[in-house]
């Protein structure tokens, strides 16, 4: 039989709670492959790991998934599963963080609330449910486990979704923001080059463009005269660019540099992208 | 058969020398798990490996567990196994690091010297005992070598034990020092609630408390008036807690925030825990 | 059949994107043990990634191995699969990053251009060959796909090679460069204990000798007086010693502190080893 993959993020950090984790997913699937997805996620950045999930899990095997970035742990907020239409599934807090991953992965067939404690450890703390709760749920459901035994469905509507920027298009110029910072600092924003298309016009290699990163923390507004490229080497080292990330959405970077660091720009900034002159 | 697994905590890094532990045990055991419990502990902070090691083991399956945090590299420190009753085999150098995780798992049955040269590497240097004597020393043990065969039996006795800060009931407050502190910033205490009750009374749910924490480097002593909960999302963001936390010791949070930075408390600080008013 | 190796390094970080390239791998090669190397390589620093694939693959098992420190992706700069004579397979980018590797392995004995569409992610981006190219065919030549299929043969002496410093016995003392810094602070010389008692005489322990280090980025020289030492402990806390590390290279250290935060040193930093007083 195929060894059963599990997913893994956190905020943990990479030491001592996450490896915790795994070692109660090994203990009940000993043969898995876990592989861990992110333990860096800011902490309490639901945002940012809802964002990591879905641009990973499309690029993984069909598995079972467990993300845990969960400020509310120990209150009411409830801990469930998903089943995607991809056949796979996803463990973790009902706070938004595996919404965006279950509709990369075709959407949501089932959801239902983890209320079996035949599938959690003995005695659940109230302030670590990725030990106590999300992994061994995760594990059995690797062995093989069947979803219905989790716990009773809840409906997909009910399930707490974040709410994203959605991209507009105004005055010839694109209302967005930053969705994430990677360890590169480049800057991902929520808004495809089709979304800048339609504000800008074509899209042609080396077409100027300005980002207007909105005032943020007292701080006034940054201003980035920039241009369209295909990749990073179109530009001199220390120069950025704005291009299509592997992902699929607009991106500003640095060749071979920090851009987001230089611009003091964070997830979550809001910004405008215009072409040169238009704003 | 099974797949063996092998745990590894050291305070390498997470790259290079890691890794190369890592290729050594896959080259002797190539089927085995290894899972990386840690290798951001603290830099020679023997006592920060003693805790990971002694709150993870348990939630691991029984198996071989290697730990490098050893400033005594090289020197007459012995290198040593230990059999503990729960039947795992922990691998390390004998400076402590072992020995309160062994006690977590029933305590030990049995400790051995590693003197058999043919389990570690061909050539041994004096810098790196890690990759050329404990990772091929846990493999071999990982793959069925009998323990025995790793070299004579040492008293457990005669074992290095760190001395561990005893929490002391006095004057109706109760002295106890920090153990640790995590990468959210939670500050984790010797003492467990038992001792903490003996010390203020029942810990009820909102019951006021104060921690003082013991002047360090120079700096005054920091007082920190809070109350005992259960879990974080009792208080508003950004304000304190005391709990049980998930390894059945005392902790101080904040909700969502950085504890032990706000404060300005390391692992080793002396604290004292009072009832609000009778310190 | 035996589960196959892939070793994995990067400067992509841990998070994100390194766990994207496993999910690709393990999607094609579900068995195999996914070694990773390190992640928290410098950002493009070729040499950086160079020297820890060269110290670390004689320590695997013989298997593929993939590298990207890759400040070209989306330029002309080639993909490339290099068999060294151990059996390994090495795959990454045509930037030098895989060269001393190879020769550490035994050498190259065929270099292949990676050209087989059929081996990659059916979309390519220009920013992400990592994920879209190098993962997925490292993980096919995992599988057992003929290391010929890759791609055409180019020859091993058109590959881009890295200029490393040549160590340079002058006027009784030893010219060379840092060529590496750990995460203790030690401090790696390109030098061996040949190299350096050509220059100064026979390494006595406790010979002493001094270390200038060049003068960088505005900074003055600086000067370390230590002596030759097998080993950390044969010097107090803090203070230096030279010695021959752990892959048989000079190297500088701290007994139990950070060699070169204290100097200001880093990687790429030409240094001048001297007899005490024959500089």
């Amino acid at each position: 039989m195929e060894r059963p993959v599990i997913s893994f993020l956190t905020d943990f950090g990479p030491d001592g709670p996450a490896a915790i984790c795994r070692g109660v997913m090994l203990g009940i699937a000993r043969d898995a492959q876990i592989l861990d997805l992110a333990h860096g996620v800011r902490k309490f950045a639901i945002a940012d790991g809802a964002y990591l999930l879905e641009s990973a899990l499309p690029y993984l095997p069909v598995g079972v998934h467990v993300a845990v970035v969960d400020p509310g742990v120990g209150t009411e907020r409830r801990p469930i599963g998903i089943r995607a239409a991809r056949g796979d599934l996803l463990v973790g807090p009902d706070n938004g963080l595996l919404i965006p991953a279950a509709g990369a992965l075709g959407g949501i067939e089932e959801a239902r609330l983890l209320a079996n404690r035949d599938l959690m450890l003995p005695v659940t703390s109230s302030t670590f449910h990725g030990r106590d709760i999300f992994a061994p749920v995760a594990a059995y459901l690797a062995t093989g486990t069947p979803f219905a035994a989790v716990g009773p469905v809840v409906r997909a509507a009910d399930l707490v979704r974040l709410t994203l920027p959605a991209p507009v298009v105004r005055d010839r110029g694109l209302d967005t923001a930053v969705i994430y910072v990677d360890s590169f600092g480049n800057v991902r924003f929520a808004a495809t080059p089709d979304d800048l298309a339609r504000a800008v016009g074509v899209l042609e290699v080396g077409r100027p463009l300005v980002v207007e990163f909105a005032p943020a923390n007292g701080a006034e507004s940054t201003l980035e005269r920039t241009a369209w490229q295909e990749t990073f080497g179109r530009v001199p080292a220390g120069r950025s660019l704005l291009f299509r990330d592997s992902l699929g959405r607009v991106a500003l970077a640095d060749n071979q540099a920090d851009a987001a660091a230089r611009l003091g720009v964070a997830a979550g900034r809001p910004a405008r992208i215009t072409g040169e002159g238009t704003s």
